[in-house]
């Protein structure tokens, strides 16, 4: 009795949350499995987020390769060198007004000064002496002697030729310093940040034509589950009872483009141990990342785990977190180089292996893993050096009166007060919690929560940039 | 005296505004264009950035032609039909958990049941009758005559052919009804949404394997200016006095292709009248937006404006906001088409001519109008619906005692604390403030701000989708 009772509360744990539509294995096969489960999979074992993602930065050791590209070419890429300014903004002293450069000695001028010389931007003037004032325009470069612009409103101008302060003036006003807003020599992006119109702008504005960036990653995804059938090939009304359409691929695709990554979609995975591995062993080749989803839970059969083992090393973690527990990290070995093992060097690190990701086939699930894991490992692995979601206080509109044990993600929407709405139905296995919802409550782990309260929310938007 | 005055207010206006290192006119043609000043640069007239708005989405009317496109190419892309379920999700009344259904007669029964049968995923079971149970399996289909499933931890399992309930079930207990997540026949994706990963998912999920989107917007790109440079033509040692980078083409072409356009990037702009115009009509040809930046405000001399006028027609605004004052929209007609004017209906207007933008030179002017017109404009021109920026409240760290007449985009971060802190050079020319921020406070006209004081709070995230 002992016995049944704890293979069927694992297997409810696994089943519950990774449900892909798989024939369940028979009671037999589902009594050796629980018997043979790792300790990982007792709820106070459960692997916390944060030491994951601790895990998933060393494993993305060494990073990707750099190249120069084109300041055009390289929005959302990370930078990986920092991006010092070999000039000043502005390059020289200039007037920050429409009106009139006068000298030291002029300061407190009560007599007219005479106008001798007209500085339009992007003209240099010739010095002014005292007794004289140069009309000058707004950023144009102040001329040697000049010690403030005094701006035209604060002056009259007697005729073309004289012009009368109408009050003292400051020694400096007026005057935008060269190098004022970026110095020569500063770092204006820093080592590691991922590059946005805005960043390239400014790069550009430096005069950089081209930037040292980490080159594009190369990620291989794969679906599996014999229950998947692909849109478009059959209709609605003539799908088959067990049959689901294939959605993981469709948002991962999408999620793996926004992420900076070259997609190769390799499609459903074989259904057979060797063609599994071969196809895996292919794709390792040519790909940095092989990302699949379905097939990682305890319970399900499949021929993905048992390859990723056979052609490397797999960690397969059950996380603290909700949605989304069953989550697999491995390597691939290339086959080109004669059996790489772990840890020999970074030339191996470089040639030597494809990173291997496993997410549930949940599609909730599959999303949210994405976004904790797959998103962050996939910056590391392009050096960049903070990689954190935007979590900004907002107070709930709803009652979560049930704290759950694991570290919740809520799928939430702002309402037009400011509050957040909850989408009412979070363990659905459909994605129409996240459609609907604009981004999550992070909720910490025993945690419930009252109406009005204040949450962590994290906007879909700062993951999908 | 009163002239002179007033056409320094006037062109200090606009070279505060809009400086791009251009060299002043004259004073003579200063004074003859402050003579021939429109109406709406003076500061009472100023246009409202919401009647802008309301006025570029007329503008953007007829919509992009529309195509089917595959699921998986059509993220950020605008769906230009509702998408009604065809189907019911779940398929089936299913079971929520792994457990036993059980028939109506027996909600209540106290002697053991007879497991009769099993019912995996993707399977369907046999009708149950009272009397007996059939073990089931979470997402497996209910049999007929079941009225409820009772969780496998509600019960006990004598041996394998026998199961006891712990406790009285209630009718329809962790039944999971066919349609409960979506129902047949619902609208799952509004009409005119702008696609993302989820909403592509869910699309997918429901067997689309195409979607009716709006064709991809092309968009040609110059910029204007003799002063600009492009990076890495000279090192920022040799740059002559009055010479800048370009910086605005390399975060307009970013931009543009985030919003999801199609972008011929053609370049500095020719440096004559005739040479300009058929530059304009050229580009007019093939693409639905030619956008420019430089040369919009008043004070400039420069062959865009006279060009437009040429070709179509031009509307120049001031408009009520800082940044961005300057702003023209117009369009370009096109040759091949015999002389097509404005309003003589649907066929003139799908092919009659391109949609003109131009912005203000100033980079961040530029970036501003950009994200507040164009991105709009974009938008309603691939028929999205709802454009709209996501206003978050949050309390600002910052005084700002200057009180300005226009509503003011301020460019501000998130601290750790969740407060705003403000880029201390609001009124840089440079991008700076725009890569140090992560968004902008929009304060309406005539605010001050007090530290600790809510403002509105717009993330750049929520533009750069």
């Amino acid at each position: 009795m002992t016995d049944m009772s704890k293979k069927d509360s694992n297997s409810r744990l696994e089943e519950g949350d990774d449900h892909t539509g798989h024939a369940a294995p028979t009671d037999q096969a589902a009594q050796a499995l629980a018997q043979s489960l790792p300790r990982t999979l007792s709820p106070k074992t459960l692997l916390d987020l944060d030491a994951a993602l601790a895990e998933l930065k060393e494993f993305a050791n060494p990073t990707l390769q750099t190249e120069q590209a084109s300041t055009f070419d390289v929005d959302n890429r990370v930078l990986r060198e920092p991006l010092l300014s070999l000039l000043n903004v502005p390059a020289h002293d200039n007037s920050a007004m429409d009106g009139y450069a006068i000298s030291l000695e002029d300061l407190n001028a009560r007599l007219p000064l005479k106008v001798t010389q007209r500085i339009p931007a992007g003209t240099h003037g010739k010095p002014i002496r005292a007794g004289e004032a140069a009309r000058i325009f707004t950023g144009a470069p102040v001329p040697v002697g000049a010690s403030a612009v005094v701006a035209q409103e604060d002056c009259t101008a007697l005729d073309s030729d004289f012009v009368q302060l109408n009050s003292p003036a400051q020694s400096g006003q007026s005057i935008r310093r060269a190098g004022e807003d970026i110095a020569r020599g500063v770092v204006v992006v820093e080592d590691g940040t991922r590059l946005n119109p805005a960043s390239l702008g400014i790069a550009a504005s430096l005069g950089f034509g081209e930037l040292c960036v980490s080159r594009v990653p190369k990620v291989a995804l794969f679906s599996t589950g014999d229950e998947l059938v692909m849109p478009g090939d059959i209709h609605p009304d003539q799908m088959d009872m067990g049959k689901i359409y294939n959605s993981n691929r469709f948002f991962l695709k999408a999620l793996l483009k926004r992420a900076g990554c070259l997609v190769t979609d390799l499609g459903n995975i074989a259904d057979n141990f060797e063609q599994t591995k071969s196809a895996l062993q292919m794709a390792a080749q040519d790909h940095d990342l092989i990302l699949t989803s379905g097939g990682v839970s305890v319970g399900e059969e499949d021929h993905i785990k048992p390859s990723v083992i056979a052609l490397g090393v797999l960690h397969q973690w059950a996380l603290n977190i909700k949605p989304g527990k069953p989550f697999a990290y491995g390597r691939i070995n290339r086959p080109q180089v004669s059996r790489p093992a772990e840890n020999t060097g970074d030339t191996m690190h470089k040639s030597g292996y494809a990173h291997f990701m496993g997410l549930p086939g949940n599609p909730v699930s599959s999303y949210m893993t994405f976004m904790l894991l797959v998103q962050p490992f996939l910056a590391y692995l392009q050096g960049q050096k903070k990689v954190q979601y935007r979590h900004t206080p907002m107070r709930a509109n709803f009652d979560w009166p049930r704290a759950d044990g694991r570290r919740e993600f809520l799928r939430v929407r702002q309402n037009d007060q400011g509050y957040l709405d909850l989408f009412d139905n979070q363990s659905s296995g459909v994605l129409s919690s996240v459609v609907w919802g604009d981004g999550v409550v992070d909720n910490p782990p025993n945690t419930a929560i009252k109406r009005g309260e204040w949450v962590n929310f994290i906007a879909f938007e700062s993951w999908l940039k």
